[in-house]
């Protein structure tokens, strides 16, 4: 076994999920994973934890039999919550055998599925998470890549030293955190104002997210307005939307076009009330991921870069007093702000084509 | 994918398990059998019902890493107890790259292991269960055949009339249930005497194994006295035992022998107290199964052959009156009947050099 492997199950368990003596443990993995599943049920032997392996979120030749034989009508599952309410630790491992393998069922019916599986997204949001990449073969086509260099591009990301990330994009936190008003701007497509007042800012050092390497909050979901053009491909349920176009009013999404798969965009957009405002904003600055792999996990991740995303946002960035969106879904899309672009805080900018307020040949 | 694996599919589903709309349904198969797994998804989405695929049973190189790591101090993993405790149905498939996986895993470790398991073991036995076997490579390679030999073998087992199959067996199970006193001869090596009074007999045709093909009872745990040998080796945790020989006296094992990995045997008898006696007296009753395969799912099954388990009986196969061994293993051994051997049953034969009483070709 590639001795990388065992690092990356060191780092989840270690770091990103804080394993403890008696946990019970669900690893969710899609074979082509074998190794590092493997590699997981050694370390937490270790422990004195219990594992049990699943692949629900990754055996898409399965679900995708499953949803085209299925009618619309979902319930929830209520073994599986039950199984997820008794799980202190639930380790998503992302990989498969085809990127696309689930693009031949109904929009609507994923959508469907997914509303109806809320309660146990809900329970697994409350556990110690963590969602991660295996470098598959089919990964590395999507991100363009051969398997070899998509492997070091993989490992080099998430085994690194977390620490030194923390300290960086804590500097971001502290502008970001007390402030009310945000402005992303990026040439003449993009410019959308938005309140974070009372939502808190988390620091993203490869907790929940492995890799991490963003800040992130909420925004007000009554607060949006404005327009966002996406840079960047959005692979939603094994379809490729490019050009999302999405216009805001009083925090909801009044237009919004694609230029491929326009459709899938809409269902995920009429999936509940929630999935027509945003869910979060959140800021790549993680410059060790240096390309596009058409991978959220890792492209939003990346400096130079903001995302936000329509659907739910997570309860911590959500302040007390504030309203959280509760949506099904969760569509992170990614704008790239390292030309003509700038983030504005509270009237200041505090990043101009990628660079940091905080950071040296920052031009206010 | 191969037409005789969406039979397969519709057979455990519309016969095994008789599935409903609603049941919540647990897959438990290592990815090999991968084909499987997706038919099965499809014909549990027509039937509206909930599938979740697992792979604890079946994932034996994440198993060996965890158990290889722990210590030996186990506990029931809580959170896999709560989903089997939901679970309507569970249908594992075997099938593995590697029949010997866990031959280096202390089987001190395992007995351990699986003593903890036992309230999942026995949740999993009150759902509408069923256990088959998917023909990979590796299993092929155990049974001494070619891949497509067997995926012949396999599938012409299972994809078959049953309704057939429980009328011949019926004639059988009609001589065992009313019985008290069941004597088994063979050769030289194996006369024991059982008593069976009061615990009723199964017709098994296909239901919770797939293949069926044998008709069981509970031996009651004291009453067994004499010897064995049983003819055909035993795979236990991935290490073959060969030349089993138990001596009985009052029901339980006083003395016990093995060719090769005598360990192993010495450790499943030691799991717990019922591990020292009898579960279990099937009679094989499936000629199509027309050959060894070193696969306890499938020789159990075949013509001439009885099999007798160490360990713990099924619940439906103990009268309420009588006891039943609550043991955490389930070890079956087969005894060759085909040649100077017979069944008495009440002090009558009803079986001799493996033609019934009721089939051509019987001599009292």
């Amino acid at each position: 076994m590639d001795p990388r492997i065992r690092e990356h199950a060191a780092t989840i368990v270690n770091h990103s999920v804080d394993l403890r003596s008696g946990d019970n443990v669900v690893i969710d993995a899609h074979h082509v994973a074998e190794d590092l599943v493997v590699a997981l049920h050694e370390v937490v032997g270790e422990h004195g934890a219990n594992p049990l392996a699943v692949s629900h979120r990754t055996g898409k030749r399965a679900q995708r039999a499953y949803l085209r034989a299925a009618d619309d009508e979902f319930e929830t599952p209520e073994h599986e919550l039950a199984l997820i309410e008794e799980t202190d630790v639930y380790i998503a491992v992302r990989a498969g055998e085809n990127a696309t393998e689930t693009s031949d069922v109904d929009p609507e019916t994923s959508a469907a599925y997914s509303q109806a599986r809320q309660p146990i997204l809900d329970e697994r949001l409350s556990t110690r998470w963590c969602l991660t990449q295996f470098p598959a073969p089919a990964n590395a086509q999507l991100a363009e890549m051969s398997t070899e260099a998509y492997e070091g591009f993989v490992w080099d990301a998430v085994n690194k030293d977390w620490e030194t990330v923390r300290k960086h994009q804590a500097q971001m936190v502290e502008i970001l955190d007390p402030a009310e008003t945000v402005r992303i701007v990026s040439g003449d497509t993009t410019d959308v104002t938005l309140s974070v007042a009372g939502n808190p800012t988390i620091n993203d050092y490869g907790e929940r997210n492995l890799p991490g390497g963003e800040v992130f909050t909420a925004p007000r979901p009554d607060s949006v307005e404005g327009e966002v053009l996406f840079d960047k491909p959005l692979y939603h349920q094994g379809r490729e939307v490019t050009d999302v176009y999405l216009q805001f009013e009083g925090g909801r999404v009044v237009d919004h076009t694609a230029g491929k798969n326009e459709a899938v965009l809409t269902e995920v957009l009429e999936t509940d009330r929630g999935a027509r405002s945003l869910g979060e904003l959140g800021i790549g600055m993680n410059r060790d991921i240096d390309r596009f792999t058409y991978n959220m996990l890792f492209d939003e991740k990346m400096g130079d870069t903001v995302h936000m995303a329509v659907g739910r946002a997570y309860e911590d960035t959500v302040g007390e007093e504030n309203e959280q969106n509760n949506s099904a879904v969760h569509v992170d899309m990614i704008v790239d702000m390292s030309e003509e672009s700038y983030i504005e805080v509270d009237g200041e900018v505090v990043q101009r084509d990628g660079t940091f307020r905080f950071e040296d040949g920052f031009e206010s």
